[in-house]
């Protein structure tokens, strides 16, 4: 049994990984905190009523270290970076779903996120939780840096098609489309539900924080400097985001060749589906499950993936990495 | 051409009141007002991008009198009866879409709203803005107090089968289900996309500010002291009201005799249409029309109405109290 | 490890058995039928991709009997009834989740459902599958009629409140709001996207098929012959439905003693959760609980539930009483 | 006042058309038709309950031509085209809202539609309603190809930049969005509401039918032959078509140069407004506006379009048609 701490639990992230943890035989929550909100658990998440007897509370590093083996944080960016050392100094391990150890310099993490990063000599060490790409870094660490959502679904599909030669890293365009969840529990005018439902529109175009990773991740696999285009779009769902991608390819494939590969990349893993129909959130909401497709069209490659936001794209992937750092049997609770 | 005032203007009402005022062929909106913010209104509300060159001011009573024949108060309660005297002297007409008039004695408005009156003398001497039952009181009158939405929903099925002498005005229950945005424009956790959407709740029962104001007007209505319970809900989508009514016959009846007695109540009103199927909010919305229809079950007759809350039980209502007001075809932009 | 048998596959509760049975560390689903559609499971439901490899079939009862030792029929009313007697005979345990061996008698069934009973003489004998209130007569069984949804949700709230004669059995209004995957899978025009979304209405007033359902279950715990009056609603969200309960008093009654009787008669109970706010469809989607809570307000008690229709109102519950019939820990892939 | 028969007026856009005609002060409906449904026409739409006393009949063109001096056209494809023709011999100008006379040659519509045109001859000589392009030549014409709703959304923002020389008109990406309105009333699996609800995903990628129409005029607006490649995406939402569109700029552009030509190109349309933010389908939801903007990220040119499908993309520039056809101002019924 792996005693387990989540820090900001306010969120819809912590509450889908309350969700999933309770059904994980091998855990027990044993805190979560918020800086500002003490009440019952079942009061900030109604739908966990009568099913998790705890409070929220304002701990200190050290309380949190003291009552768990392993943390998940949940909080905006800098804030875990701010504790983070201190928590791994006393032996816990810590899966960040956060954007702090993301990125490899503090010069790209300075650019987009315009603060200072608190804990900047870590960055390039910390293992990507992807664990279909990097499974073996995330099983012998302590600390993970958990997906973006975004991310995810561009690299999963992306990745193999590049180290196969198949695809250019260069001009690659990835518009997504994101449910109104991944936007975060803090009430604002724009996720309002009378401003989102009925509506589609796109946000940060070129400027939204989850290029650098997606480019950083492409630079690595293809072994050249690349930038993409990215342009997400708010979608009237709670969950889900479907990323339609379309790169140029190196030399005629065919939509065959394109499938082929990619069902030989993820063979061996539990949680990636090729699929020949065109995907959907739904087919994969709720689940940790990505469905993948390619397809030719012009004189362009199509890459079409599907994921949960809070599930593949973000709690799911953590319980994900936390199974494979205490050598847990990787899909558990996750299916 | 008759010069408009709105006040209060960042809100759905506004808005709606707006859309509906620009389709006007005898209106010209002179002034909008906010306390806080000082925008352009394509900016406050992006659908009237390029359709309507002003800005929000902050205004006092005299300035808006100064620009304004006619004024509609999109006010949170209070704030109306605050300005209202004032405006009236000055020789402007109001509508008042807030619940500052609706009630007519200032008691009651105290136990329900838990604040003092700011004009309480003029409670009980303004028309109560439903033309379908108040017409003449509105045609030669300065001030309305236009309904709220979920009332005008339960009055208009209710009262002609009490004043045929149908059903009883004692022990009626209102079952109504409206779209999230009649819980208006300001950010709230409740009313957050991802917290509405998929999901349905009630909410108040017992407790809502709507029922002194259906009492009131069933009381009229029937001839004796009645009190009613009403329960909202809370339903995934922008805007309708769906109101399930469930009161008792007097005398045995059949639904032909229910719809009939309607039909005659409502023979001459532009805007009510009794139905034979069970009326769909999706029918009215975006319009200044109700769907209401009456069967009988067990030992209940049932009445189902509905409405665009917006529309009917709002700005619409507003703009046809209006145009009874100032002489127009009841019916302008409304249609 | 159990071997199982679905009838009727193509639609949304054999859909949702699947998944929650693919949980189940004790299941094997060995055989999925269809009279017409004979594509890989996969294909059918696109979410199951690569989840489970096979394909629908058109079996005879003996054919499934050989494959399988647990039958879950999620077919059209006298469907089940048809092959049951079969099933049974040759040893097969059966989880009907129709309508088909939930009413006590041949008449409530034929006046009902207008058609011949093909299975009568078993009527009356059948475990009705709510363990909440009749778990002993479940555990022994080799037949379970699985209840409606919308009874699940009205039966659940009222019984205890019934037992401890705190409410009338008479007069109860029961008006509920369901999602659309209620209405099945089946192409109709009522329930295609355009007409559903922004949009509620009630149907059936008084005449729906799930009226007698309630009627029996509230005549059985009073004691004495009870009609209801029964509404539902068709809500735009996927699933959930909440039912707002109006029922008199038979004495006064405290909001504290009404939850205190659901609470003392619940409380070991799984997966009842007695609350004390007002619950949302959206806090138990997705799982097996119930959500209720109780409050008085004017002459009434007035009770609200909130179940996943498709999971605590078929599937879930299905597998709740397979738990049980099989000997399995009954929250067993549930929780 | 100009009569009106509607042709095939069982689907969302003869229900849209309707509606804006009851607004419209020089119109009158005449005839509805239907090859199958002859009931009232407030039964097919209910949400024209008591507005509109005619039922729906299948009349020959003969028939229709006696009784309409404007028909519309609401028919699958190759319908329109096997009537048309005797229409116009009847002197009865004609508003085809369907595919048949977009394209200007036969081969392309061979090509797309797999079908014989019946009326092959007309193509290249009808004018494509797009008043924004084409005004002239459809004020005096007895025929008007109604643009497709993605054609609509994809040409307006790309026409005046292609003409001004600062996009390329080859390697256009056309990213749209649309709502589920734009596939039709006719109940299929794939716009059922529980398999849209909560659900993206793309179709037809690199196939779609309204792609040859695109072509067809950026090919005429650059003067050299050119294919784009377009993706339409199911949303979950009624109306609206978000296109988001990636082409090359030829040389350094700003978003202000991009701004300036698209305000410069639109300055006297009505209905087309030149916004700075990013625009929103819902901000012209019901309406027959269009809202564009362009920027610059990366090495692309970004432009974003938004329209109500049903209206600037169906009816509402069908009506806009008919007033030009008509010399009756070209704003009537449409603001």
């Amino acid at each position: 049994m792996t005693t387990i701490a989540i820090l900001g639990s306010t969120g819809y992230t912590a509450l889908e990984l309350i969700k999933i943890l309770l059904r994980h035989p091998n855990t027990k929550i044993t805190a979560l905190t918020s800086r500002e909100d003490t009440r019952s658990v079942g009061l900030v998440h109604p739908s966990l009523s009568g099913r998790l007897d705890l409070s929220l509370e304002n701990l200190s590093p050290k309380e949190i270290a003291n009552r768990s083996e392993c943390v998940f944080c949940c909080l905006p960016h800098t804030a875990s970076a701010k504790i983070v050392p201190e928590l791994l100094d006393y032996g816990t391990k810590v899966i960040d779903l956060g954007a702090d150890y993301r990125l490899d310099t503090v010069e790209v993490f300075e650019t987009w996120y315009a603060e200072k990063h608190p804990d900047s000599d870590r960055l390039g060490k910390v293992p990507y939780g992807l664990p279909e790409l990097f499974r073996n870094q995330i099983i012998g660490t302590n600390l993970v840096a958990n997906p973006g959502c975004y991310p995810t679904s561009a690299i999963l599909p992306l990745v193999p098609l590049i180290k196969a030669g198949l695809i250019e890293p260069e001009d690659i365009i990835i518009d997504s489309k994101s449910g109104v969840s991944g936007a975060g529990r803090k009430p604002k005018l724009t996720t309002l539900y009378p401003e989102c439902n009925e509506n589609i529109s796109a946000y940060n175009i070129g400027t939204h924080r989850h290029t650098p990773e997606i480019e950083q991740i492409i630079t690595a696999a293809s072994g050249k400097k690349t930038t993409v285009l990215f342009t997400p779009h708010l979608t009237p769902m709670d969950r889900g985001i479907l990323s339609t991608i379309y790169s140029k390819p190196i030399r005629p494939v065919t939509q065959n060749e394109l499938l082929k590969t990619l069902r030989n990349f993820y063979q061996n893993e539990p949680f990636v589906k090729i699929v020949e129909h065109l995907p959907s959130t739904k087919d994969v909401s709720g689940t940790n499950f990505v469905h993948i497709t390619a397809c030719v069209a012009g004189n362009r490659v199509i890459t079409v993936s599907a994921i949960d936001n809070l599930i593949k794209g973000a709690s799911g992937a953590a319980v994900q990495n936390f199974n494979l750092m205490f050598n847990y049997i990787e899909t558990t609770a996750l299916i």
